[in-house]
């Protein structure tokens, strides 16, 4: 059970979200900057990276909600999440997000771990600044996303068939697809 | 020197926020909201948890911000900040300041530390379903400013006196007070 009161039935962070709409603005616009704004990485590798460091925390919610995500931006390369989450080093991934990855995970565990060598070593399979800021930006959202979620003890499937539709509207439609007043209802917050 | 160009002498955050508006938006809307929204929690109390959980990530620039908004929201409990850096368990803040600020620690560790006891331990000092969501989601953003400001290598000073006048504009004008265009000014993003 959640540690306050939420809309029944509304899992992981959808429940925060109906629940509290003066945060919910500013967190969807957060994420639509991040995962689907102008970037010079593809979307894809953006919510692999979401999903990476989700598992890392293993913040369920959000690497299956995240790795439905890229697995529908990934298209035939979708295979490709399942193989990052399971082991980075060795993914079929580019060298670039390969290097990205290994900075996504120093920022997940602390930020100050990432090394001049870890940046050199990314702009040398092809990653601009651009690339280095979102990458660093994404993992350190991901940082706030899990613990928001897991801090207030939000309920969660395991069955990542619970994720495919909704990992295919984030990819179509964005972070302001969902009507979270109609989510909410009926539903009143406690005064 | 920071992993990414950004405009010179501007330190910790502020030299993001300037070089990249597309995340400075929605950064500050999530401050603002948390920090200086509607809330049972006030400002003060808000400010403080944003302080300690950045100090207990060891993240200098955003520790020494927070703790002087927090300074100039409390007046005469200011020295209250410095306490709950020191050692939160012993500061010479209310029972339920007290709880949070546990809770706070245990979602900047991770979010699933926290458990039904340390919330019904807070509830009973008095801490309302919106103080527990607010106390969880700044320690959870923190997480992310903390990694943000870390993992991108930008500079700050050790210098409180240097956080002084930034920590009376959070605390007045809050956190849309910046011209970021104009910190800008001639710089230019490498493309």
């Amino acid at each position: 059970m959640a540690h306050i009161s939420l809309p029944e039935g509304v899992p992981g962070i959808r429940g925060l979200m109906a629940a509290y709409p003066e945060a919910q603005k500013p967190l969807c616009d957060i994420a639509e900057a991040l995962l689907r704004g102008p970037s010079s990485l593809t979307p894809g590798e953006r919510e692999t990276i979401a999903a990476y460091v989700s598992a890392g925390n293993q913040c369920n919610y959000c690497c299956q909600s995240h790795a439905a995500a890229a697995r529908a931006h990934l298209g035939d390369q979708a295979g490709t999440v399942d193989q990052v989450i399971a082991d980075a080093a060795s993914a079929e991934v580019s060298p670039k997000l390969n290097a990205l990855l290994a900075i996504a995970d120093k920022v997940r565990r602390d930020g100050k771990l990432v090394t001049a060598e870890d940046v050199e070593k990314a702009r040398a399979e092809g990653a601009d600044d651009k690339a280095i800021h979102d990458t660093v930006l994404i993992a350190a959202a991901f940082c706030m996303f899990n613990r928001y979620v897991d801090g207030l003890g939000t309920s969660s499937s395991r069955d990542p068939a619970d994720y495919v539709e909704g990992g295919k509207r984030l990819a179509q439609q964005g972070y302001h697809a969902l009507d979270y007043a109609k989510i909410r209802g009926d539903w009143q917050r406690p005064s």
